[in-house]
């Protein structure tokens, strides 16, 4: 494969990217939860398609334009799991006219505008902040949040549809430990909801969506559906924090070996921030990506003084172990595995599978 | 214009932007220099025209791709201002078949492998490493810069056409004077070079290529050629750094407003990583960006508290002074200044121009 790379190529390993599909899509059997996987990571109809496989009916997008794309492609209950946008309001209506669109809000000008301005009918999940700090209201905000359900059940072309929220302060945590802290901190948060509206809890459904807790938990009591989307190809970012393990990451850039400087122990590669986007980790060096190599059907790293150190727009520079640094020639290629896979993939815009053609994106 | 803006739209000022290209094309005819813009932050036929108003005849872009854009929209004298990519090798073979095409190289590989692997003729720049430690050579190499010129001239294919260097790390300068600092260092190691050459410099080329230096100097002794890109649209971290001031910057990021935060003085806003990227800057607060508004046909800075303080995917949170927050309700667009244009103009794709019709990239 690596020997038809002629510039940055995301390659996708189909089979590590299927079964952390089915892996996540199993768990959701069992616990008997909607699974409404999220397409933002992977953005492709093509990969939406290997979610049909595992029976998967309603996604989750995070922009008009993405909903738009996978309608066109047959999927017809999407969620917008992004604060509506009522300057897109006749994108929206456009789109509500065709699929089940539900849609997120947490304040009453929105509610009231969405309302006025759209002539088909949509749902709409009240968006709660349980700790992210992004958007949605605080659990203890209950006046408010009656106050929004009441607007909703005013209105005649909004149907309250339950809650939504994305516990994002889990892509901070360090470890498995932490992450588990923050997942029993947003169940607590939402049997606390439950009792303050003392309302049946069968009329509103509860959706969370961050894919360190939903990779690492096994409770889910009170949650109804889940909406992780990084999964799907994991990355540096989630087997840092413990969500994933190397072995589960599914996609890796491979990038043309353009210059080596020994005396630096440093390789200049073709890769740089418009492919693999400027998010860095640090354990132990500030890095853009790891060095890896292919063992039977899976990535592993080298060791971490091999590493992506810095990024200018189309260039990258590898610091290499001596012994690594050996293994490079110019005109070589190498592989690294990305930190964020959602803003690599996002770059890229096309996918190389391991095996056959081309993947495209909206 | 804003009321035209439904989602994350990068708006471009065409009379600020035609007067970056003016004033460079200027200072380049005064000191004698030829001027090869780089067209990696703008990356769009349509702007490059702007160039040819100048008298504009030669380009340098930052990879093929580029390259074979600018050639199909007619320009016919481009450098590929990046370590030749051998594994592109047919590609470079097919665009030297077409138009002049100038490539970087800085190591006997390389130099080897593109006389073996190329019909055409192509010409090609030693890279010097000036201080960025990027790539090329040091210029205390001289031994190894003889024998790569021996190289060249050996080859049949290969014209040797001089030197290149982008002194990147003028990047990392925090005032005007740190940056004069670094063009005297470049313009010294040039002298050292010609005096260690010992042949007359007549024979070859001396292009450099940032644009903090060629922003402020005055001074191009031994300089041949410029080739600067971000001038053409500047941004707050050229502003930072002293290259420009803020009534320079061309373009400017609107945002829809979609939900506010009161006791947080915070608004969020349609805008993430994917639009603005993660490229940040401290000053004082860490920011991807700064709000502004518009004033007599330039942009202007908000208070310093009023900042882009993180970004996930498609959300930007907005923090804002009290003053400024009392501004922006849920359906409004704010603007934001993009802390590193040719990142953000990466990733956005098109330009809306404050007057006409939108204006696209390759």
């Amino acid at each position: 494969m690596e020997s038809r790379v002629t510039e940055p190529t995301l390659l996708l390993n189909e089979n590590i990217c299927k079964s952390n599909i089915k892996r996540m899509a199993q768990k959701a059997r069992e616990k008997g939860l909607l699974f409404k996987p999220h397409m933002k990571t992977h953005q492709s109809a093509e990969i939406a398609r290997w979610f049909q496989e595992e029976k998967v009916k309603a996604i989750t997008v995070s922009s008009v334009k993405m909903a738009r794309y996978f309608a066109n492609h047959g999927w017809n209950d999407i969620t917008i799991a992004f604060p509506a946008n009522i300057r897109q309001a006749s994108e929206i209506d456009n789109l509500a006219s065709r699929i089940s669109l539900t849609l997120l809000a947490s304040n009453n000008q929105t509610i009231d505008l969405l309302e006025n301005n759209l002539n088909h009918e949509v749902n709409i999940y009240i968006e709660l902040d349980t700790g992210g700090n992004r958007s949605g209201l605080k659990i203890e905000e209950v006046e408010k949040i009656r106050s929004l359900i009441k607007s909703l059940q005013k209105t005649n072309k909004l149907h309250w549809q339950g809650f939504y929220s994305h516990p994002g302060h889990s892509y901070k945590a360090r470890s498995k430990d932490e992450i588990m802290e923050i997942h029993q901190s947003v169940l607590h948060q939402i049997r606390q909801l439950k009792n303050n509206l003392k309302t049946s809890d069968k009329e509103y459904e509860i959706c969370i969506g961050d894919t360190p807790c939903c990779s690492i938990s096994e409770n889910f009591e009170d949650v109804d559906a889940i909406s992780p989307g990084n999964f799907v190809f994991y990355d540096l970012m989630q087997a840092q924090i413990g969500s994933c393990q190397i072995k589960d990451i599914a996609v890796a850039m491979v990038c043309p070996v353009v210059d080596k400087y020994p005396t630096r122990n440093e390789v200049v590669i073709y890769g740089g921030a418009i492919h693999f986007s400027k998010e860095f980790l640090e354990d132990p060096h500030i890095h853009y990506g790891r060095a890896a190599t292919k063992m039977e059907n899976q990535w592993q790293l080298l060791d971490d003084e091999t590493h992506l150190k810095s990024l200018s727009q189309e260039h990258g520079i590898v610091h290499c172990s001596p012994d690594n640094l050996n293994n490079y020639k110019v005109g070589d290629t190498i592989t690294i595995l990305p930190v964020h896979s959602c803003l690599t993939a996002n770059l890229m815009g096309t996918y190389m599978p391991t095996e056959g053609k081309k993947i495209t994106q909206f």
